[in-house]
């Protein structure tokens, strides 16, 4: 039995095809294949080695020309992929050019190839992140403009407390959507950083062009040079893992939020259907929230494999015992499920299907009890703070024992009838009268979005 | 480009093939469909279904005969792998048998399928475990045995302390792979037990039949029939992660102590050499800990997905969303790190290259000092416990300050010339004579290790 | 101004009285200094000190005879609190008898005490926890027999699946249960064990005499004489950790469920009202699910701890640096976490609110559509399987599309007029008549129970 | 026996004085007490709540006027610490001046109080982190500068690798430390924000005054006044933690490698020497590393409370149950253990006692093969390259089989002698003609580390 791992199976539940694609085998040996051709050219530029070997060391740098069962299997012995990739590419290369075969990898450690090679990764890997922010936020956006004044319960502690608006929970989410755009927009800056320091972290290898080469490597890749090689200082990665972290915990909120709207039991909002989409054929009522059960598993998922992250920044030396080996499978665990979460909420926020009637129509479920305090509040004002506080209490008490509403209970106090007219009652009991600024802070945060959106298109 | 999981390339060097082939895609879909080739016997064995139909059904119960890919593609949109598997084994048996088509998965849930078959995967992985446990725990006892009076320097807070032995250090490691042998044995009532309750757990599509049709199954897969399905109580499951947690840990406490022996300066123990293994062709001097740094690799990443699985238990009524499928790949990533870290330790430890020489030099490094207790408990006896103290005190500043040994600076305190031949000094500093009961305590761990061992022969 | 650990006000939320007193800093410094009594004991019995020395030493050894807030503050410099509380004890016990202040602490290490101080004090933290289990367990024994035969909705992914009893939903969280008594119960031979080897572990202080010693002190201490001391074996502790971490992860899973029940849309079943309790002035209609926050609160903290134990586990040579350390604050919290959530869990249980006629109300909701696969399966042994299914199939159609229940959109189908009287009809409809082996396996639980306490009397 | 938390006792050892002050019970209470003082100012500078009512609260709201030990208990019942805390206050206001009482609170929610609260402490917290940062920074900068040229030998795999610096060394330390600086600089940007929502994130209770009153709360505070409330979007305080995480990781890995320097075997660093400080009074010649211990357990805490700050980010609707919770007591252990860790290495990095001389002395350990690649890299100038690596190659052969150093193995072979004269070979087997980069990458760190002072002096 051929035996594939099991990501090939589950992974299309838990994350996208193109993040997939990023954090593939083939990507992951081409990132370090990507930083060989260029240091060779760049090597060359600087006439550290012959002028004629970058070519043709850089003509064989494609994961397709390695083995790379091969590969994973010497790793096992050698302890990193890029041992046996650079005697792969080594043989392979020497193959063609016997005199270029010498100058591959060259004052290079294997550390370089696969920190540099990885950062390769994540550069695409932030590209696609940008983008399905960008979607959510125009989806959130939408719903936010679109039920700006659709009256809901608000829940706190998953109880009925006071009337909301669906538009405030859609700014809520999109809200922590623009912070996390200005972070990983940050991120960039310190994390798309070139690797290169050879054995030691010294550079000793290429006596004293090591800082030439260094430069000119970064430019041919158009990474960052930073400070110093970075080999066992790992906040870079760190930072990765952790605003991923945090960004999936958001998206898990909204799935959170989406699957309770979307229980049987209160049906306010729920996925855009699909065809074959969590549906169950002996059970013809069930709609199953399959994005929201992906985005919290990658909720559920990330936050440990960030603890393994940050506790593997403890690395020893120059080069770590484990640590740096804890984050090859866990960061791209980590930004797959990122991803995956990120689409599924983007997905379901951009169809969401959305019953504003059933979300009016909850709000009386209590049989107007969240409306007390709007009419203490305003009855307060024509008769005295205490007094009203008093009438509504004892109106409230009477429509409880007596399975009232609570507009009815009110109407039996004698006291409201000098004060109040029946109509204005009404007004005073209808939730949409009592929303504060559930429309200003969406507003708000709608304002924040059309720039956000105008400085993406000047970029 | 096809896009491989990225584990294929670091599996290698994390986990052992064997392991890897139980919890591969592959294994993954044939535990299922063990599942539903025994389901169809037993109904057909209780009368639930034709007895004609078993045959056909469980026929087709291969994994070769299903389209994997599209397995998994599939599920995206299903929410889970057994809702696709169960579509392509009807429409497959439908292709040899119409009639026994329609009884395909008769009465069970998706859920039944996932979970017994990851029962009937984690069965394989336990036995796996055992193995290497018990090869871990004769390489271990037999160093323990052979060092049993190796006199080396115990080391708390990474320095020097007092004398031990190689042996109690043997013993130490050995003495917790025991006790993990005995959680792994008490775990397997708990955890190889039957999943099968059908879509809300209690079985009602099988009218009255349900208990009998699930003893059966229970008989022909040789699980324990739970006294009821646990679809959300994820006890047994946690219990399996944890677990195999706890012995990660000890694992890495071994890889740890022989990455800190094989450190350049200390170089009292060293992985065993293998042709191509953690060697460096620049720098010739070099032997990587390879081994110790997948160990720690899986001792850093283990916890994380532990604490997944267990915040994963939080679930929702009778399925959950998220916290169940968070276990999907997580607990796969916890047994194939456990072994992986457990056949890297187990090899370690049978291999091991042990310099006793060394070991009794490092000793010396602190020119006697690490004596100065013994000397002073003995001489108590001799001269009254205040004056020796004062006695070796003094002796101890002098050696520091003048750069001696212990030995000379007691051999220049004339109140010492009276009581103590020079002999007897040479006896009193001699390390190994300060061993306590260090041989004592390792023969009590291999004592154990014996009737361990006569145990596992009964059995 | 006084600086008081936050933990003095959070705790009350979080914990139980009994768990914060097992854990405080008196009782953390207590059960180092019953080590150091004992130890003075069973040293002075075997001939090790005089015999005079004992009685003395042990008469100081309470905490109140310690200054507590020196002792933290010396610590932060000594590294740990056995240090400078041994220089305490000692200057104390010279105070009144300065012979006998010679032999405080003889022999041993500082872990020696801190360690067996806590096993000390997890004898009593075990021993809590098992009352509480018993007392949950009692609970949800009453809630599954009483509502044995209570018909609601079960819910998978959070939406209605099929009927189910509140008896089974109680049965599965008492199943759990009784499995964690187990464990807790199997735990105690491993970890109520004496730490006891001195400096390097070989008790070398104590001459020849050290096992005797170890054995005179277990016993003093009642705890088992372990093969050998276990300073940087650490699985003992981790697994304390991890049991209780599966356990707060079914007491999450009690809580998740309750507060879903609760929610105002479902109203099913709810925490005990108490004065005070989760009321608020302004929402007369609310009553918040304290309890379940709390229990949810520790099922989220809970798991990063036990990841800390576990990493942790990772331990140096003889002594640990950080792992070791980071257990001190890290299994008292686990614990006292664990016992506010395993209480919290015990008084809702005891005291819930169940609304039968809201559970069976709610099985309507989706007007009988819940009911369709009962009704296929029982009119195909009728009618053909075939045949059933189309029938079924159109009549939940027309049921979803015109806004008729289930049963009125059968009614209209002519097909089966001639089939199926309307009293029969009734009764293929009837949610009661479709619960499996739902009282069975509630019945296999409690039969586990009653055996179970049949054997807590016996003891 | 009153309980006292355990942390009063560990707290010195993990944490500051200044940043327990910080998160103590009192400060928790102070900061809730400021925001209803400001509260009430705001409001009635608004005109919401008559003027006359402003200072009597104001003066009302100071820590001491309450009873703490009771508002703890009380919390265990309401559920959070702001409703008793409001009721005590409200008494309290009451008992000077009834009628300012009733406006106690006006419009806020509990968890406004709370959030802001914390805010505010934050606030004091990241003040805190800055300075010892700075003091960090600058012991780091003094190290890498004095150390520029300090050879010591590089290792990799905790096995030495070529020759480096030490200044090389603390600049990578430094190089992490000044990014942190950015990192806690933006993030202030994002958290110093102002929680103030009412009951359902709306104000509604303050009619069309809400956001004039929030506007002149926050300005009262010095906060920022963000878009809408953000009761149950966490990424705010998660990012908090997360960066802090990423702080901590970076401080244990400089402990680590301080650690692994002060090994008795190595001895080439060691942690500042203090009265009383990691001493043993059995053990003259050692000392431990206190520090770096505390370090390392802050490292191997952090991330998993982080994880748990991260998974309690999915939250339910307008007030989460167990998610927002999980935070109380995680986030302010965070700060604690991030402020411990940074002083301890901030004083650790100030007085760390540096062995140049044994560090020098260290790289010569392998008997000159660590310079085996810069030897065939200089021969290869002048023999060609495939000529150097042979000889080179033989001559390490010799080295290790007959025990000689590299030289004299290099003096043996006779291709050599034509080639280059003694004292060349002196200078090419010198460790500091070996170190490329290393001075250049430590200016450039340096470089940076003076235009951060510049733009700090600005400040």
């Amino acid at each position: 039995m051929t035996s594939t791992p099991l990501s090939s199976l589950t992974g299309p539940m838990f994350s996208t095809d193109a993040m997939r694609a990023v954090f593939s085998a083939e990507a992951c040996v081409q990132g370090m294949l990507d930083f060989e051709a260029a240091l060779a050219h760049a090597e060359a530029a600087c006439g550290v080695i012959p002028a004629s070997a970058a070519e043709p060391i850089a003509a064989r740098c494609r994961q397709e020309h390695l083995n790379l069962p091969a590969l994973g299997r010497a790793a096992a012995s050698a302890g990193n992929l890029a041992i046996p990739l650079v005697k792969q590419l080594t043989a392979d290369v020497a193959a063609h050019d016997k005199e270029a075969a010498k100058y591959v990898h060259w004052g290079a450690t294997s550390q370089d190839a696969i920190d540099t090679g990885l950062v390769l990764q994540l550069r695409q890997a932030l590209d696609l992140i940008d983008q399905d922010l960008r979607r959510l936020g125009d989806a959130l956006a939408a719903l936010a403009q679109a039920h700006r004044d659709t009256t809901m319960i608000g829940r706190t502690w998953m109880q009925h407390a006071l009337p909301a608006t669906f538009g405030l929970k859609a700014a809520g989410w999109l809200d922590g959507v623009q912070r996390h755009q200005e972070r990983f927009s940050a991120l960039r800056a310190r994390v798309l950083a070139l690797q290169f320091g050879g054995a030691a972290g010294t550079l000793a290898s290429l006596g004293g062009e090591g800082l030439r080469v260094a430069q000119a490597l970064a430019d041919r890749l158009q990474l960052a040079l930073p400070a110093m090689p970075w080999h066992t200082q790992r906040d870079r990665i760190a930072e990765v893992a952790a605003i991923a972290g945090m960004l999936t915990g958001s998206l898990g909120k909204m799935a959170r939020d989406v699957s309770l709207l979307m229980q049987t039991d209160v049906a306010e909002a729920s996925e855009p259907a699909a065809q074959g989409r969590g549906g169950s054929s002996t059970m013809p009522h069930k709609r199953n929230p399959v994005a929201c059960a992906a985005a919290l598993t990658a909720a559920a998922r990330v936050p440990g494999l960030v603890a393994t992250v940050l506790s593997g920044m403890v690395q020893e030396h120059e080069r770590a015992l484990g640590g740096w080996q804890a984050e090859w499978d866990s960061l791209p665990e980590i930004l797959q499920l990122t991803a995956g979460a990120l689409a599924q909420m983007a997905d379901t926020m951009a169809g969401l299907s959305v019953d504003a009637a059933r979300m009016r129509a909850n709000v009386d479920i209590t049989h107007g009890l969240v409306m007390a305090e709007a009419v203490t509040l305003a009855l307060g004002a024509r008769m005295g703070r205490m007094e009203a506080h008093k009438l509504v209490e004892a109106a409230c008490r009477r429509a409880v024992a007596d399975g009232l509403d609570l507009k009815d209970a009110l109407g039996r106090e004698p006291a409201l009838k000098d004060i109040i007219a029946a109509g204005d009652l009404d007004r005073l009991l209808d939730p949409a009268q009592y929303l504060g600024q559930a429309a200003a802070f969406t507003d708000r945060v709608l304002a924040r979005q059309s720039s956000h959106a105008a400085d993406n298109k000047e970029r």
